[in-house]
């Protein structure tokens, strides 16, 4: 009876809503999804904030606000998330989002027509094809390598495409861990200036580092205005509070700004404060270096899990942060009908690599395995029956 | 540089962006604005609540939460604000959305195409102008008599543009304060469902009632799921923790989770869960007691002030609720002129009702006045000073 929308019937969104299923499941060892941890939010320090932000400023904290973003949040993303990595900026160029993930809306919004390219790693964060198709808009895959990026592909692509955006996430990847080199990163930057081309640089995790040496944003290279920077509080403070942000030219932001009033008019007030009061009250870099070592631990008893459990010839990411790895299964393995069978049989859930991509043979022996939301236990436990399934499917093959 | 996409080209907030810049100066009185009072706010309800909620449910409160929102919230909507009105639905019937203007624009995205057209009413809330703009559809305006919409003009537009939409503020409508009476409730719905029309029943301000009858919902006749009604904790509780809903038959529901996965994942669980806990707690009732006698106080002061000091000729709408006054100016008066001298001599602002009409002549005479966020003293003070001002215009012309 309803006339839908065309764009509806390009969106689905059934690969997520398998996983979400399989996680729901409480007996389920789950893999699945990209959560951070439960025991990783400060809900003390959250509590004694709410309170002081409602007790000193309730009025304006429940009034309405501006569709810009909270001011004191702006000043404290600035001051202490992007001036000490080296990037420039003043509050002209940042807009507050209600999670990064209405930032990458807001740009698809912004710049995005139908039939124009945009071009995505492969595999990549499966929310983005979705989005995309929303605006009729073609997503081309660009090869990588352990890595990230390939720099020959992407040029070769945006010659061949001419694109009106790349979308990158540089650091930690989702869905392969994988974090791509200061000279890539130089790099992108240059094309980006060179060809007229946004590059739309996600940057959730780069705060979750657990070994290895701190890398510069793309975004840090931009003489030119190309990149936008987004950046999100899910990871590092809770999910559940949707607060992100948008770095990127002013011009770029007022754009983003009109867009958003449509949107939501403006993100939460109370939950954009009490990411500012985190800030501000400098609790961050101990919370980092509280959950950074809980993650670590988390990391390495998976990694050490799949080379004791899973078949020989098994290829997987061992990234320096993040919260995901990517294997690669020996052979040819079946992964869609392992995933049944490792939800139904052995009770534990991953995510099939075939959902990260547009390319599928970019994906179809892989999966990716998130090791934030469980144990140290539980993960070894889930790790080897998942070994057990895979090591019997390989000799069986 | 940038190509931005042609949607961005379409849309405007510089009437928005005016009435903005001249509220921020404190110097001036304002009734341009349409925010709830700062007094309203229940400040220490919210503080207990949001403690409570950290100290017994914090972890699940600061992770991720599903798209179609908090079940306890729709489960406390229902109990407490749906089913009190008649009207039939269960959580498969609800979605919460980031604020009510999200509502309309996911149900933009579920439902518009290029080259669609929407019923709205004239004059109407000026939001839905760039939100539908965006969209590349048809606004064509129906038109209004004091009692709102006329049914003989909505049955021939409908009948003439086949329009996929109708959106309407039956209670207390943004801008005029018109309350569409009971037959005409029924006759929308009759419409709608005979013409296979959605309705898109905006209802923002429906508990905020100072004086008469409670009218039934529009959505209460709905007697085949064509009617769509947007509901908002922004006017009765919070417009900062940005939390609305609505309510439809499941298979839009279904699409609208889809639209909002992509555009903001979920609405922040604190401020649902807030929300879901001051209504499970019963406190709305007696908070709405307090606020609609505040609110009753400030539209007779400005009523009486209206009669005493606007020139001879003045109409003005005298609603039993709401937020807002419509005034026709006698003569042929230059609102915009008058709002520039307003707001640079006067020191008092208010919108010109042109910004609200698709159709310049339904609001050229007009302006629209906000009594909710002044005291008695400065809507006396206020109105007194646009009295003299617009009689002073008046004689000379």
């Amino acid at each position: 009876m309803y006339k839908f929308a065309n764009r509806m019937g390009e969106v689905s969104s059934s690969a997520v809503r398998e996983i979400f299923k399989a996680m729901a499941d409480p007996e389920m060892i789950s893999f699945g999804g990209g959560s951070p941890a439960n025991e990783s939010f400060p809900i003390d320090e959250i509590k004694g904030i709410t309170d002081k932000l409602l007790s000193e400023n309730g009025h304006q904290i429940l009034q309405y606000g501006i569709t810009e973003g909270w001011k004191p949040l702006k000043e404290a993303y600035l001051k202490h998330i992007v001036h000490p990595k080296g990037i420039k900026g003043t509050v002209e160029n940042v807009i507050v989002t209600t999670g990064a993930s209405q930032g990458i809306h807001l740009l698809a919004d912004a710049f995005l027509e139908p039939g124009d390219v945009v071009l995505v790693e492969s595999p990549t964060f499966l929310g983005v094809f979705s989005t995309f198709n929303k605006y009729f808009v073609k997503s081309v895959p660009v090869e990588m390598d352990e890595h990230g990026l390939v720099m020959e592909d992407l040029e070769a692509k945006i010659k061949e495409h001419n694109p009106k955006m790349i979308y990158t996430i540089p650091t930690f990847q989702n869905p392969t861990g994988r974090t791509l080199p200061l000279e890539r990163r130089k790099k992108v930057a240059e094309l980006a200036s060179q060809f007229n081309v946004i590059v739309l640089e996600d940057d959730p995790y780069c705060d979750l580092r657990y070994s290895g040496e701190v890398l510069p944003a793309i975004k840090t290279f931009d003489q030119t205005g190309h990149v936008v920077l987004l950046n999100s509080f899910a990871k590092i403070i809770s999910p559940g509070l949707r607060v992100g942000t948008v770095l990127a030219e002013a011009e770029i932001i007022q754009k983003l700004t009109v867009a958003k009033q449509g949107a939501d008019t403006h993100t939460a007030t109370l939950t954009q404060a009490i990411c500012a009061e985190f800030l501000e009250q400098g609790l961050l870099p101990d919370h980092l270096k509280k959950i950074n070592a809980m993650y670590a631990e988390k990391l390495h008893t998976m990694i050490t899990s799949i080379e004791k459990y899973f078949p020989e010839g098994t290829k997987f990411t061992k990234p320096e942060g993040g919260l995901f790895i990517w294997v690669e299964l020996p052979g040819e393995p079946d992964v869609l009908a392992l995933f049944e069978r490792a939800t139904s049989e052995s009770k534990v859930a991953f995510v099939p690599g075939i959902h990260f991509c547009k390319n599928p043979d970019d994906g179809i022996k892989h999966l990716r395995l998130n090791f934030s939301s469980s144990t140290p236990e539980k993960i070894e436990e889930g790790i080897k029956k998942l070994g057990e399934l895979f090591t019997k499917d390989f000799e069986e093959r």
